[in-house]
Parts: structure tokens; C-alpha cells; sequence
């Protein structure tokens, strides 16, 4: 087999083989296929797209071309859960004591972020003691025993994708499809889940800007899910702004214990039910969707959901009072009220502007070895539709250091404010199985 | 400047400006862009193609990332010639004595074959003495003094073609009719000659096997040449089967003298007298076709392009005697007649197995440093349309060694025998002007 005869046959539109597939998978990954070959069959790719058949064996190809995590060991349907990813995010943290609260295992891989603000990791090292480094008995025991644990992301997960993804990034084959939707799917596959619910971003914070583009990315991930045998679901969701009114680290747990404590019905409760219940049906504890999201709600307002994450804090090493007492949290030394010079109905928070300044503020990574300030972050105290008055603060800016011109001018440039209020926003747009 | 946004812009099917194609040619040509982003683009280019303005610049560019052959000092419009390539294709070697005879100025720089038979080089090298290797001085003095010199390629012409011609073929990127255009015009313009006479052929044996793509070809590559001030003109012409009768080198050079003395009229004379022509004038020598065919004809009946064949023989240090005694070329010391088991008419003659044989007998180069046995070669007896009567020598095998199966068998496989005759092969097809 010759690497030249592949790119060839996807040139002219040919249909990949199996063998061919994997030809190129492992031999880029072992190094004996070249970049410039590589780079030329995605574009070829990037043209002629691939089949969901081709995608699910390009997929299968990159999760074989590294470890896998064996979670054989954990009883039941394990669920796992993947974001495309927002600002402001903190839905993993609120779904999963919610879902593992009703009997659902949850064995849950994590990375941490690089980019505005930190990662669901990031977010729990902002709890004194939380250990993320257990062994591999000691995930699966926990799981066994509590149905909740998270570790980092150890071993060596589709170092195919990796490689991929690094020369799609210089070689202007990012933007396609397939190539999208088999990176995202060939990680979440190699954790070892039975069943994935994918929350799928639309919005101007979203790396799918519109509906369509994101219900055909929704589309492609559940077709590569389901063909591996893996029960997928997506959820498609807005991200038209950031996801509640934190954004950093603390003060995300903070909101994260907020929405488990019933203090918060908005954005965050309506989507993470939405994905929860998707997690419970995926699992098998309920076949009933209003059944599923009835018991959900029950988790919170009988406190089970609450317990579930306290506990689950505390068999990680973490200190537990946070939850009972926020202020334990990290704590920031400056704080600075955004005030803007308009009034009217706020009609936009370009998420990614507000994300650049929580960066701005020391809430993220610029660079992989950066040092993250947990205490650093945004509090929005508008969002979408919310009116404005003269001189009322639309935000607070917190970091242990003086709060910077440049992050104030960031958050400002995020606002458009109109006179009139705008269209309401819905939050789950649709669901793709 | 990025070139992964000059990758996005041409993927997009955005034209791309001067200033993109010098950043990608001459940062490719000095290591500085990586061969991935190389082949990403080329594959970009395979499917968005290149406009005319484009493919000139990116033809201007490559010429500019080398050295280019200064003919300055050579008085009056210098003719250059070109062929896409062919079996039996001595054509350069009968044109350019005509023309220079009718006193177009004629200072041709050539290359060794690498391939089934050698190149012109390889073809003259076979008259004892000649030498290819004239300082530039001794060359434009000899041009000036006589009209006609010809030297092997010296210099790094177009470097970013080569480089960029070794990718492509690795990378599924050869079949794009404006890079395949301005590979070959790149290194024709570097040459520095005012018009340029292009040889396109067509057939089962060339590269374009059909008359529209070798039309595509000629006319992409004659605006890349008018667009870059050279007089271009492209002839089409049949390549179903060898070009005349013989195969090889010392018995192509004999072929050569046979046609210049006029004892041959057949598609060699034929295609001759159409290149000849358009050679004249795109020089201005004769603006009438008609008068610069009669004179093409007549420097054949009177003498003189067999006379300055045989001065442009002895200018170069060779043995002039060759032209009337066609002996003292090297012999070969073996012989096979090739008989077909089939009687009726010749319907093919395979252009690239006649090759492939000529290379079993020695007569070209499977790698760079072979040598070439200058004696081998073949000489088809019968051509297409020919009568074939029952054990009749259809071509003769000649070599120093002995004559093995494989290059008899070889060139069996060449010839399709039937039992009516087919129709006649138009030589010149076209002229694209």
C-alpha cells in the first residue's frame, strides 16, 4: 500500500477502505507517513469530505492509534459527557453529582484548559486539597463505591489526533466536518464511556456560529458514536454569551453550588437538566424523559445532588466545607465594577471577549505551564435581554492582582446595548440522537 | 504574511496576489516554508485551480528563485523549443539546423534523459568528440558566429520547480494542468530565449492521452509564455506511437541525418516542418506560413540545414564525417529481428513499451548515474497502418549485449495487430497561438 495511491483515491472521491485508513492512522502516528503527505490527504478530505462509514473508521482508527481507558471494571452504564466547548462553562460539575445522585456511574476523564479560562480540573484544584492524580484502582474503586470520580487526563489518549490536529491547525484543514467531528469522538471514545452526551455550542461564542453548522456537527458525532457502539446523544445549546454569571474558577464552583443548592433557576439549570436527563436515558435509569428530569429536579431540592458532590469532593482529597461556606473558597484582593456609558437592553456578551479578559485577569492559560489564579474572574451581573441603568454596574472584575486597563477594555468591548430589549433567547435548541 | 492564510485564501478559491505567491515560492524555496504547507496548498490548488494572472506569477516566481541563462549578447530573436516528451522524439535535433539555416538564432541549453531512451544530450553524445560542456562565453560566440550551439543545463534553474515537482509527486498533486503548465514554462523561461515553439503531444503514448486535455495544456502553457513576454506558440502533435522509426541514441542521430539528407518523408518530416515553421516565425524571419515551409523544405533539397548540422557537429568538437558516413556512429554488436505470430495491420505501436525495451538494451538511464550503451536501440520496421505479412521482422533490436527476453518481450507487447487497416493518423493536430 502506498500513501500516494490514498490520497489519490480521496482526491478523486474515492471512498477510503478500512485497510487504508488504518494504513495512514498508525503510519502518521509511528512517523513513517510525512506531514507533507498527511497535510495533502486532508485537504484532499477537506474537499471531498468522508462517509459516515470512512468518519467512524477514521474515528475507531485514531482511539486504536493510542491507550485506552478500561473502565470494565466500573458495574453498570457508564456515562460520559463532552462540551464543544464555551465560556463560562461549568456543566460537567453541576451534571455529574445530579446524575450520579440517581445511580448513574460516572468515571470522568478531564483536561485542563488552555485558553481563557481554566479547565473543569483548573476548577476543582480552586478546592483546597482536590487531588485529580488517583491511580487507576483507586478511580475505579471510587466509582464502584460513591458512582462519582474524576481524574486528570493521564496516558497517551489518540496520539493520532494530536499529531492530526497540530497540522490541521497550520495546513488550513481545520474547518471540516469529519475531520471535527472524529478528533472530538476519538478522545471521548478512548475514555472508555458506554454512552456519551455531547453538548453541542451554536452562538457567536461558539466554534459553530449557527444552528445548521452546529446540528450537522451534532449530527456527524452521534453517527460516529452509535456506529462504535457507544449510545451517543447530543444536546445543542446556546452560547450567544457565557454560560451563568461566573467566569474563572472559584467563583464558578461558587455558581456551581448555587445551582445545586436550587438557588439559581437560569441559562445553567435549564441546560444542565437537559443534558442530565439526556445522561439518565442514555444510562437506562429512566426510559421517560419527564420522568428523568422530575427526578433530576428532586436531586436538588431534597439536597441529594448537593450531598452527592460534597462527597464527592471530600473522597478527592478536597476540603467539603466550601460547599456549606463559598468564602473558603480562594479569595481575590481586587475588584473593580464595570460600569458602561450606555443605557437600554443588553443585547450581546461576545463571549470570547469576555473570556479573553478573565485571561487578562490571570483566570487562564496564555501558555501550557502558565500558573492559574483561582480566585481571578467575572461576575455578570446582566446578561441577554436584562436592561441597564445609568451608572448600574454590568459586571465585576476579580483577580489577586490590580485589575489591568487592558482586561477592563476587553469586558467592555464585549457589551452591545440597545435601546429596545431584544428576542429571547432559547437555551436548548434541539436534541440529536 | 502567514501561509496558512495563503493555504485558506486559495482553498476558499480566492485569487491570490503577487505579493502571496513570491511569500510561498521563494519561502519554500529556502527551507523557510515546511513541505507540509507546501502540499496542503499544491492540493488546494489541484481543486481551485489558478487563474491565468496567477499561474503566470506563480511561473515568474519560480524562474525568479534560480538562476537564469542571460542571451543578451546574442544578436537577433532567439527560438526556443520545447517537446512534452516522447519515444523516438529527436525532433530538436532535425529542427534546429533547419531554422538556424534560415538564420533564426538558435542557443539551446538540454537536458540528460532520465527515463526509456536518453535526452538530446545523450543523443549527440553518441558522435565521437561532441562536447555539451561550452564555457558561456564559447557558447554565445558560437551562437553569434554560426547561429546554432547547444550546451547541457548548467546553473540551478527554477530550484522551487524541482522542489516543488519532487513534492507533488508524493503527494497526489501532479495532475493540475496549471502547475504541470508553469513547472514546464518555469525552466523553458529561465532558459532566456525571446519565443518559445512548444511541442504538445497527444496519444496512448504521452502524458495527455487525449486531445482536449493536450489542448488545455498547450493553451495554459502559451498564456503563461505571452502573458510573460515570450512569443509562446504550441504545436499538437500525434504521440500513439514512437516518432519515426527509430529508438535509441546513435541510431536516432542516424534517423536525424536521414531526414535532414530528405530521404525520409514521413511523420518525422512532417511534425519537423510544423515546429520549423512556427519556429520561424515567432522569430520574424518569414511572416507567412506558406514561404517559410517552402524554405524549410528547400534548405533540405539544397543542402544547407545538413551542412549546418554537420558545422554545429564539428563547432562542438565532434566527428563531422558521421553525417556522410552514418557508420562511424557506435555499432552495437548484436541484433534480434522481432517477429510478430500475427498477420494484418499494425493498429498500435505502445509508445512507452517501445521505450521500456529500448531501456532493457541499454539505451537510457533507469538511475541518474547509469550508463548509456549508445549502439542500443530499436528500429520499427512498420509503423501504424502498416501491412504485417506472415513472418515478416516487424523491428529490429540492436545493443552491445546480448538481447535479452525481457526487452523482446517487452516490445511484443507493444504492437496490436488487426486484421483491417485502420485510419490514418492525422500527425499535426493543432496550432494554439
Amino acid at each position: 500500500m502506498r500513501m500516494v495511491d490514498i490520497i489519490q483515491d480521496k482526491r478523486n472521491g474515492k471512498e477510503l477502505s478500512d485497510e487504508q485508513i488504518d494504513f495512514f492512522i498508525q503510519g502518521y502516528t509511528n512517523g513513517e507517513i510525512p506531514d507533507y503527505q498527511a497535510s495533502a490527504l486532508l485537504m484532499a478530505i477537506y474537499f471531498k469530505g468522508m462517509s459516515p462509514k470512512e468518519t467512524a473508521l477514521f474515528t475507531q482508527s485514531m482511539v486504536d492509534s493510542g491507550e485506552k481507558l478500561d473502565l470494565s471494571q466500573i458495574k453498570g452504564v457508564k456515562i460520559d459527557k463532552h462540551s464543544t466547548g464555551g465560556v463560562g462553562d461549568k456543566i460537567s460539575l453541576i451534571v455529574t453529582p445530579m446524575v450520579s445522585s440517581l445511580g448513574v456511574p460516572i468515571a470522568k476523564m478531564s483536561g485542563r484548559g488552555l485558553g481563557h479560562t481554566g479547565g473543569t480540573l483548573d476548577k476543582l484544584e480552586s478546592i483546597s486539597g482536590f487531588n485529580i492524580e488517583l491511580s487507576k484502582e483507586q478511580f475505579i474503586e471510587l466509582v464502584n463505591d460513591y458512582g462519582l470520580a474524576l481524574i486528570g487526563q493521564t496516558g497517551n489518549l489518540a496520539p493520532a489526533d494530536k499529531k492530526l490536529y497540530a497540522l490541521r491547525d497550520v495546513t488550513g484543514t481545520v474547518n471540516s466536518l469529519p475531520l471535527i467531528a472524529s478528533s472530538i469522538m476519538s478522545k471521548k471514545i478512548a475514555m472508555g464511556a458506554d454512552g456519551i452526551v455531547l453538548d453541542v455550542k451554536t452562538g457567536s461564542g461558539a466554534f459553530m456560529k449557527n444552528l445548521e453548522d452546529a446540528t450537522d456537527l451534532a449530527k456527524e458525532m452521534v453517527s460516529i458514536g452509535n456506529s462504535l457502539n457507544k449510545n451517543t446523544v447530543a444536546v445543542i445549546t446556546d452560547m450567544n454569551q457565557p454560560l451563568g454569571h461566573e467566569v474563572g474558577n472559584a467563583n464558578e464552583v461558587k455558581e456551581v453550588i448555587q445551582v445545586l443548592k436550587g438557588e439559581k433557576i437560569d441559562d445553567l439549570l435549564t441546560i444542565s437538566l437537559a443534558i442530565a436527563t439526556q445522561m439518565c436515558l442514555a444510562n437506562g435509569v429512566f426510559t421517560d424523559e419527564n420522568e428523568a428530569k422530575n427526578a433530576l429536579i428532586k436531586s436538588i431540592e431534597d439536597g441529594s445532588a448537593l450531598n452527592k458532590f460534597k462527597q464527592f469532593i471530600s473522597n478527592q482529597g478536597g476540603d467539603p466545607s466550601v460547599v456549606d461556606d463559598p468564602n473558603r473558597l480562594p479569595q481575590p484582593r481586587h475588584r473593580y465594577d464595570l460600569k458602561l456609558d450606555k443605557k437600554g437592553f443588553i443585547h450581546g456578551i461576545e463571549a470570547e471577549a469576555v473570556g479573553q479578559a478573565a485571561l487578562y485577569l490571570g483566570a487562564g492559560r496564555a501558555k501550557k505551564d502558565d500558573n492559574i489564579d483561582h480566585s481571578a474572574g467575572i461576575t455578570l451581573h446582566k446578561k441577554i435581554g436584562d436592561a441597564v441603568r445609568e451608572g448600574e454596574a454590568v459586571a465585576t472584575l476579580f483577580s489577586l492582582n490590580e485589575i489591568t486597563s487592558s482586561a477592563i477594555e476587553k469586558l467592555t468591548e464585549a457589551y452591545t446595548i440597545k435601546s429596545s430589549a431584544p428576542e429571547k433567547i432559547e437555551y436548548v435548541k434541539t436534541i440529536i440522537k
